[in-house]
């Protein structure tokens, strides 16, 4: 049953928000018209009553699951956890999953037309907040006559999308289900992303953001890409996969060895450079200021104020060597939601592969995630106060 | 007594290794003439037997107390931890800090002047290791006349040649005392001085090391000083000293900010940019190398090798919140030690101030360093073999 898959998929695009019915951002500027780019999987249930929506990740995309072709090498991004019998069943669940607005997978960032002036947005674009990012999302819902969702689901940036849905529209989700995040962006966390961010800005091809028609900042988006890669993975991880192994035919020859010497070097630069050929360099600056901008509760130590509309439920999983969202930032997370008076069920996963676990456990949490689907989705926990209204 | 210091200093200057007498280095290639910057505090006794080498970290230099002059802002680096009355005591002992050849603080470097060409090496100058750091400073004590010293000591990058001190020259040292290190570096922490010196080299103004002349690659290195940064300090620290406090008169109008927006943001930016008013990105280049390369034990799961032949006794220290040397790593180092039958003391001080403790928490462990100077300095644990012979 684990090597099920949900096959191929054929991703799709919803553009809406045309002047002059643009969408009204946090920041009072307008954006629009906007694609998303999305894929489904499972089938919709007669009730519409069946439909999860999962939220990706700073580098993810709308390809969650499945194969966009025979002989894809790689299948989506949470493969492991999403199909037939899978922890999102897919013979049980509708599932979608959206590229982000702000992003450079088919929906619409820095890197699409602008339709002022026909060229790429570049630092055109306006600045994006993950509630501007859920909001796209809930169009999306309208287009598919999702009213209510079963569940939402993240993982990492993914999770602030799933805890802000459940904030921005009570109504609409009855569970969640924020994996290895935190319902605020930690200082070391807005650090990191600094340094990604002065990495790009740094790299003279960058150019203001102004890059599409020429060569694009690789080098610095690359450097970004290595520092992030380094809090995704674990002290231990590392040790146990690389440890101070030196790449075969290194030489030094007496003077500074500026190739790669360690084999953990090697690897960090082939993953900095794959990233750029995949990668915005203009997105990763907006994406990682909206990550940082997070904050459920701005000024208050609790988090539970930001829950006081909200009444889904709540699971959160937390991964043990995961030292980006560590376990202590769910238990806050936790902490407010039990004291707004909701339920939470919450585990810490021992796992030692650090934030990555949350894409690489899907073993250890599937029962945990296929239980509270089933169980907790049965129960009618609240009464939609008024029909959500279907567009 | 606190408040003592040991004044005002002036830094010294010995030249040695000229040719044909130059210093081989591990790589087989000479290095000379060969500079070192040092500088002492308090008075070497009449038996010659109360000198402290003291060893500093990778942006270190060898003004580690009192004040080069009058109405200096700042004193040494570890002016906390050595003074009249403090944990290395100047009425006590004779404290002698010298900046590693390698670096850009008076004392032979990428930066110094290439006999051959009469300009600077770059990156002609050869690979530098810990065991070369610790060749050269073995020769300064030569120059001072000081045969055995009561001990060694350093933190971080210090506490690496403290061990290499005593493993190279097992008949020198009676006691060592290695603060918040490792036996070897760790693959993460090559993964961040990778990082950094990618950043420095794709800078344009780096110019494969040959920039002298020029302007610096002052963007490249703020963003190693950046990621080296936050690896000094804790989660909590950052938390409890920025948190997410936004920079007052900041505005994005809509757009994405790229001027720093949170505090910690603009801190960082600080401590980058300042970090390039003081300091060699050659010298960051090889420096960080030598770190990487850093390993007493190679090819061995236990350290204990390491120490076949030295006869030393151990304080270890460790703090709690310390992720870039963690506590168990300076544990695995302990039992190396222990292993091969040496005595060792160890302790693990609480903390949250990160791997920048070593430097912070001087006040907590002076109590601990004082009683073991005193106390196992006045033990004789070996006899040399045979006096080491003073030039």
């Amino acid at each position: 049953m684990r090597e099920a898959t949900v096959g191929i998929v054929k991703p799709k695009r919803l553009t809406f928000a045309a002047h002059p019915d643009q969408l009204v951002l946090e920041s009072g500027l307008k954006l629009g018209p906007i694609s998303l780019q999305y894929e489904t999987y499972g089938e919709l249930n007669d009730e519409r009553s069946n439909a999860i929506l999962v939220f990706h990740a700073l580098s993810g995309d709308a390809h969650a699951a499945g194969y966009h072709k025979e002989g894809d090498e790689k299948p989506g991004w949470w493969d492991n956890a999403i199909g037939p019998g899978k922890a999102f069943d897919t013979d049980r669940y509708f599932v979608i999953c959206s590229n982000i607005i702000g992003g450079c997978k088919g929906s619409t960032g820095p890197s699409s037309e602008n339709p002022k002036t026909r060229k790429p947005y570049g630092l055109q674009f306006p600045m994006i907040t993950v509630k501007d990012m859920v909001n796209a999302q809930a169009a999306l819902l309208d287009h598919l006559e999702v009213g209510q969702l079963l569940a939402t689901v993240g993982g990492s940036m993914g999770g602030f999308q799933a805890l802000q849905f459940a904030v921005s529209y009570p109504n609409r989700c009855k569970l969640v289900i924020p994996i290895a995040t935190a319902g605020r962006q930690s200082a070391q966390n807005i650090a990191f992303n600094e340094i990604g961010r002065q990495a790009i800005m740094a790299d003279p091809h960058w150019n203001g953001g102004d890059y599409y028609a020429g060569e694009a900042p690789v080098d610095g988006l690359s450097i970004a890409r290595m520092v992030g890669h380094v809090t995704y993975l674990s002290d231990e991880t590392l040790m146990k996969r690389f440890g101070r192994k030196a790449k075969t035919g290194t030489c030094t020859n007496g003077g500074l060895s500026l190739q790669p010497y360690f084999e953990v070097e090697s690897y960090l630069r082939h993953k900095g450079n794959s990233f750029t050929r995949r990668f915005d360099a203009n997105s990763y600056l907006y994406i990682t200021r909206a990550i940082d901008l997070f904050d459920l509760a701005p000024g208050c130590d609790s988090l539970s104020s930001a829950f006081r509309d909200c009444r889904s439920r709540f699971l959160a999983l937390s991964f043990s060597s995961d030292w980006l969202y560590p376990p202590y930032q769910s238990e806050e997370l936790v902490e407010g939601i039990q004291q707004s008076g909701l339920a939470v069920e919450y585990h810490r996963i021992e796992s030692s592969y650090g934030h990555d676990a949350f894409l690489l456990e899907a073993d250890k949490v599937e029962e945990v995630i296929s239980r509270f689907l089933i169980h907790e989705g049965r129960k009618k926990y609240f009464e939609v106060d008024q029909g959500y209204p279907i567009s």
